[in-house]
Parts: structure tokens; sequence; C-alpha cells
């Protein structure tokens, strides 16, 4: 066993950020998750983005029709982003502009999210793979129709050899050392992990009390 | 079946809300809802008393020990509310200045939630109406150790006449009608329903599109 | 226990279906129950309606905003309804023409589902309740944001009266022998739900092979 | 609180099982219990209804139709029990030969279970609750389409005065006394208890290890 | 609503506890919790009986046979309480003893918890509402073959008034105020509720950290 | 990681379609989707083959036993497609006819769905593997007895090579681009997928308002 | 992808079935699988190796403590089979008699099941694979502690090229076709399958009814 | 399949014990698993390492800040182990002293337990692997935020070659044969599995009996 695996571990100089199809009507196909844990989700992921200044593209389909507009909050923070409004692609690699711009940034390492996971992520994902790219999947900023697709979708991509993550994961991976900035990263957390809000509500009274 | 049963109606009038030891230690002891599901609940009922302007009363247990203090979202929203920090009573009920200012309020209708379900809810829900409060128990804004517990929680209520409720029905029992204030409601709601922020995002990115 | 019970038993010359904004936009609510498991509750509660030729009484909320149009297959197969689209009323029994609607019927028994269960439907119940009817809430047709929260506005109901029953119930109550129709109730249930179909296609299969 | 309770207390001289449509096709409907489970739990009380040598009424419906024969394990059981093969009605209370059966028997405790809950089972413990009966729907005996149908039909009938019984409650609510025989009762445990057959495994391994 | 409902809260001069049947055998029949969580439960009720030195009384049901002892800790727990091992009466309530040693203690308020719960529990908390005790079934502490099966034996407790509770909240019932004893009861809360054990860790290594 | 992976998409030149034992007596067995969702699932499958004109193969095994007939709306979609009622094998692979069947397609490409999935389906999946086959197992269009057959049925086609993808994965992986048929696809989903024809509904309401 | 898998088949000429553990103490412990439903699995293996006459062979562990002896349908379904009681070894495969026994049968393929599938199950399998057998887990005659458990020792055993089944998959890909014995598979089906002893029932009618 | 697979057996000359994380603060975030099952699994490994004096290491990150201070009892089982609290590094392998201490034991098997899964187990594991050792990630010891987190990455380390295990199977792949200790190993079970120790108390009560 030893010596046959090399861990490809997030870096935050090689990884981008592709948000794909976060639309407001589409995300009303997400059943796997429920509308609160899976808007938590997609926001943090997004705050891992801003917080390591990691290049994102923001890419959607249709977004003139039924599946709507990307989610405000997204298009808000990423304003200078590569926004690729795709004309008809469902796979987004099948789209030159949003491959040109994974290329532009030099990057080697995809994190990726989206609705719905068997389609605009696996997709994706998979053409990624045989393009020779590092792919994160971040299964919890993506969602889909019930946690059976999900599964499928997901052993999917494993046998393609795409690594399974969730946000917490990649903001640890990129982070490597709490001491590089203590407050940033613990604001990330406490932004979007109310437990751990809770101890530091906790811990800072104490503190106080201590005077 | 018919003429015996009067329908008792919130009022904002009427109407006083109670939050129990929503405090940052003892929400750990809260598993029968996510932690994202709990804190969006808790705020959505907290973001109800501000919106329909209910009279509030905060109370917690033993802020200075383990339970940690009140979380600090709601102590920034009520900041002139009655603050009733209890020297020992597990039943807020027992409490004087706790029954005092509820009694200050002059109101009947008990807008009641907390941690957990099953002590600082049902007891003060059961006091309440055994002094002849009408009780409104928000069961999504209150947690427990499991579903087991809040199921036997909700039963042992539910028998002494205690309403059973959510925020949202809450929220839309004390509006009554959309046209007292559209925007303001729909912005309570869009707040703390993310799939009703979709709807409204996608309506008006259509509605722009008409210019 | 004996004899203090009276059975408020669904009438076909009494009752009167009372279906409450299932909108398009506001069925993305529902999380309760699966979409494709509603979509066929709601359609057969439709078609018991029809089945039966009871009175059938339409109403929304806000069709030209986010909430969206009715479901248009309900349109459809109710030209001729009364449809009340109410300017603002939360709760339907405080729009009178509404209960006009229902007391032209001059019926007494309200079959009722709507979305979301805990105020559209509830508040309609309980208000009903008040008003002296019998009311039948059909909690299979009726979906909300989660368990928990359908679990409470059950409870609210039962504790207030009203008959909790689903779609398949409320079809067998009304039809009573199956003599009244074999082929039409066949039908209705074949159409609805599956398994009984997959009975009657094994069964004709091999009637057929008798010849 | 005392006094005014008294407990309606199951007595063998007193009792008559009630067996209502457990047909081959209908019992495809159930998909609240796992098949083995159902299947299980069928037998059980049926087995508990031979024990204590209750007077037992089966009933069908459309047994020449999709809906399929009884569960030939039924028949096989008790071969001289009145055997109802209803024209069409489809609430068995409104089958006069059903109700002159359990007439006869002259007794006023039903234990009913059937195929499916919500109408099978409860439409006749509302008519025969009318009808001044004591009844005792064998909740795990009795299966529907799902789970949230079950829970509305529980509810329904908890209101009417039904009490919910488990087949393992009946038994034991029946027996009284292990010594009125002992070996009977452990038998009857045995074939339908799995972890109680282990334990009398165990147990008589350890006896006759001692000779 | 109001005026017509009399809170009948534990009181530790009122209060005695019941536990029956919880042998080494019997136990393996639940599975409505895991065997950990009960575990838990069961020994946190036994350690509130302690704690408010409640009278308490023992019973099992054929401890020489697969049933199996009583659960050893308990045994140890409680070695001059009144331990009656029953002969053969499965309703505890039917053997004299019992409800002998019950009324010696001259206390009307029953504690009670057994295996399994709609057997155990349901048929003496009947019997002894019968009697005009006020009955506490502790739910948590009793346990049954499925939830399907304690859901309905809850229904039927309900009905009759028993009350529903769990072992935490009769521990906070009984205590009243945390200054009756603090240490007592955040030592009886941290043995048996790991959260809050963890909460005191975090609590006493900061005020340490002050020195 | 890179440079070792061959992303084996869907095409729509090189796709067959395998419906495998859908029949209606088999279908009783499938409890790991609800009926409706299977049914959904299913007929969505076959919604696709139509759309993309992909050659679709249909096997049963005795349709004149207890298995049942072909689910009557899968004749009925495809009246000219291969039909072969196997004789006896149950996997159907071995089935001269049925591999005849495939090889006069000359497509590669297998898309398989079936009744029960770790046979019916995996049996076919893994002789298809060693003949050489891309195989593409559609999990939602397949049922079983449990998900923990499920699961085990899935981990071993996936060990073996089988890509584990569901319905709408096959639609979108074939149809590549929305401007090769918006219209067809759109009524594609909406068929199958309420909340895509809510959003729909929502759409085109809007879009009609604006006149 | 094509070329690179060869199916290892069930093949009743080259199959030894292997139960573990099966004790009547140590059954308590599986908790991922309800009672009923792990006994009608591990008996409906059992009855496929003999149907298919397969070598059978039973291991046990410490009967004569509280693990308990094997349960009695096993031993009296094998009376000739080897019967390895092992004086300490967890893993059966560091028996030598164990080991033994399955190479004087000459055959290669495993078919292994036991409690607890982690431990006795588990240890087996990744033995025998490095034995250089074919080893076939029977995941649903296997049970262990919940759920969680479960999966990571199907998983570290899906990594050692073991392959997953349940015990239907088994007797149908031994069986090959149904031509081989339409009876007896018919009835071993329908004595562990209640809904297709159902199908068989309705079918059966059907033929009598026709004369 | 054959004689490519090599069984990497857990050997306790060979294996080490990581916990990493294990902290009062930072197990509020486990909701995989419930308080109870978690803690009863810590406890459960630590005395596995204990049992069999495995070498074991300890770490933390933060212990003065919000994290709290690993859990008393680990601290205090372990009173010489080595204790590295990380000055930043969430990847415990980022730390020299950690790797240090494991080079030093010169053992090469690591059973890793932390909290939580996704990040502190995952991160080491991967490390690890890399790194030439074999690891065995004890999944039951471990949690982390969600089902669908675990489950992910569960399969990630599984793609890694990270052995998935449960702390029953560490203790009985160490072991090897209960008579190299059968009250040790027995003691062990006994006090972490109560229906082990259940089945104890009643063989040893029938034992005594004997006399």
């Amino acid at each position: 066993m030893a010596g046959d695996y090399a861990y490809r571990r997030l870096n935050k100089d090689d990884a981008v950020v592709l948000l794909v199809d976060h639309q407001s009507g589409l995300i009303s196909l997400v059943q796997d998750y429920t509308p609160n844990e899976f808007k938590n989700n997609v926001l943090a992921l997004a705050a891992c983005a801003k917080f390591f200044q990691l290049p994102t593209i923001l890419t959607t389909s249709f977004e003139d029709g039924p599946n709507g507009p990307i989610v405000p909050e997204l298009k808000a923070m990423f304003p200078e982003a590569p926004y690729i409004p795709r004309p008809g692609q469902i796979n987004a690699w099948d789209n030159a502009d949003f491959v040109a711009a994974i290329e532009r940034t030099g990057r080697k390492q995809l994190v990726l999210a989206g609705v719905v996971t068997d389609v605009c992520v696996a997709f994706v994902a998979l053409s990624a793979r045989e393009a020779g790219y590092e792919v994160f999947a971040v299964t919890d900023a993506s969602g889909t129709f019930d946690q059976g697709v999900r599964t499928a979708a997901l052993m999917r991509m494993q046998a393609a050899g795409v690594q399974l993550v969730n946000w917490f994961a990649v903001a640890c991976e990129l982070h490597r050392d709490w001491r590089n900035d203590i407050e940033g990263l613990g604001s990330l957390l406490s932004n979007h992990i109310p437990n751990y809000r809770n101890l530091m509500t906790s811990y800072f009274a104490r503190e106080q009390a201590k005077g």
C-alpha cells in the first residue's frame, strides 16, 4: 500500500473556484439538503474563495428563462470574476469561454460546486479529469433531487479520481495553519457554523469577565 | 362538533414574545434541529417580534457559568427589552420578575420559545396555562435532545391546551393581511426562507427585464 | 367511552372542496413531501372532487407576484369553480367572498387542502371550526417546510376538532360502496396509486388470457 | 385528573378480533411497514386470536378482482370463522352481515386490524365507536401508504376515543398472568419476536448444560 | 381555554419512582433507542431518584427465566428499595405487593419507566390513572420494539391523562431551583449529558486559567 | 492523477436503452423508492429514449406467471422495439436473442434499468462489462428490496467499472446543448420534474403579463 | 474500460457457504437490521444453500459462554455440515480446521455471512481474498451495530476486491435459469419474500378460477 | 482477482493510536453521531489503546481558545503519552513534533480518530498514506457535521488506500484470539457495548444459579 499514493493537496496558489448554475430557479430542484443548509453551504464556499483570494469563475445556464438569475449574493461577492452565461451548453466544459477562463488562471486544481450535482458538477468534473486537472467536488455546496441521486453521482466521480470534499475541508486544507490569519479564519467559521460561533461567544464572554 | 370551539387567534395587540434561555452554551444541547436550521428559526422568530413591535422579554439561566451568555444577536435586537437573568429558577415562571414583566404588558397571549423544549418551554407553558394565559409554543424556535423528547414534550403541552405553532405561522397569523405591509413581510420572509427569496429574485428579474 | 361519540362522516351531498394557494411559486416551499408525491396527491384530491361532482372553490394569494399562478392543471379541471384571488388576506376565511362562496353551497363539510399546512390550511380550518363547520384537513394534499412543522400543525388542528384525513380516505368515505361506480373508482385509484394500477394490469392480463 | 378515567382493559371474555381486507393484492399498497415486518405482525395477531380462542371475523372486499384473495394463512387458521366477502361496501360496518356477526358474539371489545389503516380500519373504528363499542386498533397489524398517512389516521382515531395498541400489547393485556399458560405464551412470543426466541435459546442451552 | 387547566407539577415530596422490568434479557427487545442511548437514559433516571431521595420501587418479571435478572447497576443503586419479583402478573398493578409498596409511600405522583413501553409501562400507567394517581411516564427511559409501537403507546397514554416526560424534565421539574444544590444537579447532568459535561470542562478550564 | 482517465460520455449515436423486467407484478418488490417516485423515474427514462430516438430493447421474465406483464405504458411507447420475453434466463445476457438485439444496433453504450437492481440490472451490467461494453446503470429507474441491498449492488457495479447515473443525467449527457431542441428538452423535464414545471409556469405567466 | 474486467460469477459447482457466528446471544448486537428482517435474511440464505446443495460450513465462537449457541434452525438445516466451534480465534480464518474444511470442498467461491459484519465477516473476507479466493459477502445476512459501521465495513471489503451481494442475488446468480427448477425457486422466493408470495397467491387464485 | 491483494492486518506490535483534537469545544461540532454514542465510541477506542498497551499520541489545536481543552478522560487515561498541542497547524502531519512522535514508536500502522472526520482525520490520513504508512481510520470514534460530509470524507480516504474500520473491529483485529485474555477483552466489550454486558449478566446469573 505504501509508496503508491500522492496526496494532491489543495494549494491556495494553484486552486480556482468554479460556481456552476447556482440560479434562483434551479435551486428549487435541490432536495437532498434543506434550503437553509444549502444556502449556508454555498455562501460559505463563496466566502472561502473570497478569503483566500482564489480566482473564481461563475457560469449560468439560460438566466433569462425559467432557470432564473444567479443568486444575487454570489454576483455581488465576485463583481470582477469572469462570468460566463452559457448560450446552451449543459456541460460547462463544452463552453470554450469557460475553459479558457480556467486556463487563463494557469491553475490546475479545480474547486467545483453547482446545481445539480449529477449534471452541472459531475459533467464538468469528469471532463476536467480527462483534461488532466485535479478536481475537488464540493459535495455540500452542490445539490440535487434526492440522496439516492447524490450517492450515485458521488460514486461516479470517485471512480474517475475526483476528490470528494466539503466546504469546511476546503477552507482548512487551503489555510494550513491558523497562524496565517487567526481572526480571518475564525470569522469565516463563525459566520457559517453556528456551533463554532457559540463556542467563540462563550469563550470571549469568559475572557471579558476576567478583566 | 360545531359551536364548541373558539379560535384563539394571535393578535398583535395582545401578544408578547418570551425568549427563554437561548444561550451560547445551552444551544449545544439542541440536537433535534441542525445548528443552521435552529439558528435561522430563532432569529426569524426574533425578527417577527421586531417587525410586529411586540413586547419581548428575554430571560436566561446562569449566564456566568457553563450555560454561557445569551446569543448576542438576540441581545442586540432587543436592547430595551426586559431582561431577566434568573438567579436559579429553572422554570422562569417561578421568577417573580419574569411574571411581573409579562403582567406589565397587560397582554394575554404568550408566544414562547426556548432551550430546551421539554423544560424551559414546557414548564413555562404549563404554568402560564394554569394562570389563564393563552400559550403559543413556537416549536421550531425551541430545541431539545432528540425527536423522541420533542414529541413527548409537544404531547404534554397539547394536552394542557397549549397551541403548537411555528415561526412562520406566528408571522402570518399576526400579519393577517399582506396589504398591512407588503414589503415588510416580504423582506421578513425573504431573509429567513431561502426558497422564498429565490422566488422573489426570479420575479424581480423578470419584472426588470420588462422595463 | 360508548355513546359519547358521533362519527361525522363525509357525505357527497354535504361536502365542498377548498383548494387554497396551490401556486407554482409557493409549492417550492413544500419540503415535507417530495415534489412527485405532492403533485400526485394534489391532483388525486382534485380528481376526487371531479369524480364526486363536489362543489369546489379555488383561492390564491397574490398570483401576480412571486407566489406565482395557480397550478394550471387545477385551473383547467375546475373552469367553472368559484375562483377567489385574495387581494391580501392570508387566512382565506378573512376574505368575505371566499366564505360567501362556501355558504352559497349550503354545505357543512369542508374538505380542505393547501400550501402551506400550518398557515393556509390551519388558519382556515380553525376559523371554520369556530364557525361551526365540520372540517376535514387533507394532510397529504397539503405541504409545508418540514415534518416538524407539519406535526405541530396537525396537533393544533386535532385539538380544535379538525378531522385529519388523506385523499384516499376522502375518496373512500365519499364513495361508500364500490357498486356505486366500480369503473369510476377503479380508474381514479389506478391513475394515482401505481401499485393499484399494477394490480389491475396483472388481473386483466389473466382475465384476457382466459378468453 | 384523578377519578375521571376508567381503564377499558382487554378481556378475553369480551373481545372479538376483526381482520379486514388482508388480501394478497391490497397488501402491495402497504408501504409504512416492510413486507416482512407486516407479515409477521399480522400473523402474530392472528396467533393471539387463536391462542386466546377469541371469536374472529374475517371480511374481504372483491376477492375475485385485483384486490386478490385473503392471505391463505389467515383463511387456514380460522376455517370456522364467520367470513364475509363484502359485495361492495368499503366500510365493513355498512355491511349488515359483518355487524350481525359481531353482535352474535355478544362482545363489546373490538380488536381491529386491516389494510389500509386510514380506510378499512379507521372507518370501522369510527362507526363502532359511534355504536358504543370499545375499539382497539392494532396499529402494527394494519398498514397503509406511508407514515404521514398513518399518523393522520391514528390521530383521527385517537380523537374518537379509539385505543391504539400493537399486537404484543394485545397479547399481554389479554393474558394477564404468565401462570395462566407459561408455555403457550412463551411459544407465541418466540414465534413472532426473534429476540425473544434468542433469549429462550440461550436460556435453555444453559439449563441443559446444568443437567 | 384559561381557567380550566391545573398544572400537576412533580414535587419531590409527593413523587415515587417505579422501575419496571429493566432486565438483562428483556432489554434486547428494545429497538426504538440505541443500546447506548437507552442505557444512559435509564441510569440517568435512576440517578435522579437517588439525587432527590425519592422512594423507588423495583419490580421484575420472571428473573430466573429468559427475561434475565434486573440490570445489576439498578439493584446496586437501590439496595434498600422494595423489590418485587412478580410471580407472573404482566401488569405490575395486578400484583398486590407492588401496589401496596406504592401506597406505603403515601405519595400520589408516579414517575414510571420500564421495558417495554406498550406493556410494562402503559398497563401500569392506565391502571394507576384509574386508581386516581398522577402518572408521569418517562418516555426515554422506557423502550420498545420500534418507533411505530412507541407512538401508539404514547398516544394511548396521552388519551388517559398520563403526562409524557423525559428524564431531564423529571430532574428539572423536581429540582425547581439550581440554588437548592448547584453542584449536585451539575454533577447529575454532567454524568449523563456529554455536551453538558463539555460545557463544564471548557468553563472550568477558563476559570482556572484566570487564577 | 491526470492523464489516466478517459471520460466515457453518453453519445446519442452510440447508446441503446435496455429496459429489463419492469413488470406489473415484480414492481411490488421495489421498496427502495416509493411507488410514485419509481413510476415517474421509469417513465422519464423511457421518455428520454423516445426523445433521443435511441434504439430500445425490452425484455421480460415469465410474463404469463405471477411476475405479470410489462407495464403497459412501456409497451405502448415502444411498439416497434425488439421485445424479448425470456423463457427462463434470469440474467438477460444469457439469452442469445437479447444479446443479438443489442449487437444488431451496433452500439457500445448500454443505458440499463430494471427490476430488481441487484439481479436484473447488476447481472446484465457485469456480463456486459465483461463483453467490453460501456455500461450506464440508471439507478433511479431501477428498484429493489431496500436501501441496503441497493447500496451493495451499486458498490458491486462500481467496482466492475459500471457508470452509475440517474435518468436526468442521462437526458442531459445525451442532449449536450439546449439549442439542439429547447422546447423538446423543456417539455421532457417539465413532464417529469414537478418543480421544473412550476418554474416554467411562473416564467411564462410573467412573460404573458408583459404582453 | 472494456476488456479489463472479468465477471466472477457464482457457480453452484464452485461455491461454498460459510455461516459465521449466527449465535443466539451475539445476534442481539445486530442493530442495522430489525430482528425480523435479519432472521428472514439469514434463513433465506440458508435455504439457498440447501436448495442448491452447496457445501456449507458452520462455525461459532464460544458457544458455551454469553455468545450463546448457534441459532437452532441453522443447526437443524445442516446436520451433516462441518461444524467448527472455535476455541478462541476471532477471525475464523485463523482456525486451521475451518480453512481445512473449506479446502476439502475444493471450491474457490466463498459465500460468506455472519455476525458481526465488521469482524466475523470482514476478517474472513480479507483473509480469504489474500489466499486467492473469490469472496461474496452476503450483506443482508450479516449484521452489526449500526449503519455507519456497516458502511465502513462494506467499503473496506470493496477495496479488497470482495463482491458485495444479498441473498436474493446469490439465489438468482446460482440458479441461472428458472427452467432448472421452477417450483423449487418459486417456493424459495415465496417463503422469504412476502410480496412474491402474494403475487403467487393472486396468480393461482385466478388460474383456479378459470377452471 | 486472486493473488493481487495483501491483507494489511492490525498488529499490536506495529500499531500506534493517534487521537486528534477530541476537545471539549470542538466536539459540539459533531452531529453525525449522538453525543452519547460518540462519547462511548471515543472512550472505547481509548480503552483499546490501553488494553493492548499501544503507544498513543494525543494532539490538540488551540486548547486555550474556543476549541477548549482535550476531553479530561483522555488526558487522564494517557498521562505519559506524547501530548502535542499544535501552535496552529490544522493538519497534524504538518507539525514536526507529531510526526517525530510517531516515528519514535517505530511503528507503521496508524490507528487514527479525531474531530472532525473530514479535516483532522482525513488530512492526517492522506498525509500518512503518502508517507508510506498503513492507515486505519476509526470511523465511529471520529465525528463531523452531518452524514453527507462523513460519506464524502470516507470516500476520499477509501480512494487513497485508507482502511475504514470501527473501534470494535480494531479491538478484535488486535486481539486475534480470545484466549489471549478472555476476561480482559470481555471486560472491554462489556464496558462499551450494553447488549454485550446484558448477555454477560444473563449468563453469569444462570451459572451462579447452578451452584
